[in-house]
């Protein structure tokens, strides 16, 4: 168990899906060794640009599922404890949920 | 030299450009384990999805420069063909963007 | 008032910023008829796209509101009464959090 | 004919679509309106997100739409004047481009 770990997090569903979100950043991980031999053997860029996109979905579909994790755990327990947590803890959630439409 | 490489890129200036983009992929690569360590440790899912974002922000970064290259090279050369040849390539790059904008 | 008022919003704060939504709604109209004016007038089509691109941008800070809205009145409240009531809430907000990040 | 029409538009393929445009134009601006009146009626705010993310589609299908007559229309005809006057129209083609990525 990590140090780092923070209150609200420990011991929580988060940790239940822990292996499902290292193989999915090692597949995208793999997609950009990919891309990498796509540029060195000049692969069509129309092309590149296609898995390129696939690798920025994915990469999506990774940062919303952490999102709903946090929404399901860290938000649920916040507004179980005080208004003010939960006003603190969606305010920190928008501005993540904000670089995520912005990106 | 690859056998896929296609008609309009081979010698072009896309190929000046390959090593820094092999280093901003190789980046990207790095971020993409990154986040896995993050993960496994159990980071706060805020500050992951902080570092998600910056790391869609750099692969898109990369998205749009490769595509600049592409307007540059292939639809130049394809509008001073015909404009049926002009109208193909701008179709296929419409559809790349269109998926940039998507994702 | 409306008879199509949801449970879990009537007599909340969402209705405090009320006129300021509107408000803001009527600027984004007023963007769609100066968007119509300018395709009118043959005005040059990267002018077009930076007001565009600004109405989208004033669209999407209109859904960032009403979201951090919905999750301090519906999500909190859901919180607070179960946790399925919760989960459903979330579920239902990360598909709206989705389209807003896909679209 | 209006005197801001830009050169390389005028005459052009770009004013064959000029009506639809405009038509697509105003049902956005009834989106618009829309959406101040489900404000107003205080719809279940998921609900609103949902017209508005239907509306940001609609939105983004137009600025694709100018972005494509303009690559066919500017692009190739600067593409057949010089390397400079191609490169200048593609450099101001991807600024508005990653404008449309980003918001």
């Amino acid at each position: 168990m990590s140090e780092h770990q923070h209150d609200g997090h420990a011991g929580h569903g988060y940790i239940a899906d822990k292996d499902a979100y290292v193989r999915r950043l090692k597949l995208i991980e793999g997609q950009a060794r990919g891309l990498q031999r796509m540029v060195e053997d000049e692969t069509y860029c129309i092309d590149i640009l296609t898995q390129l996109s696939a690798m920025t979905r994915a990469l999506e579909a990774v940062g919303l599922g952490l999102l709903n994790d946090h929404l399901n755990h860290c938000v649920v327990n916040a507004a179980r404890e005080s208004d003010e947590a939960a006003a603190a803890k969606i305010d920190e959630a928008m501005k993540a949920i904000t670089r995520l439409v912005k990106s």
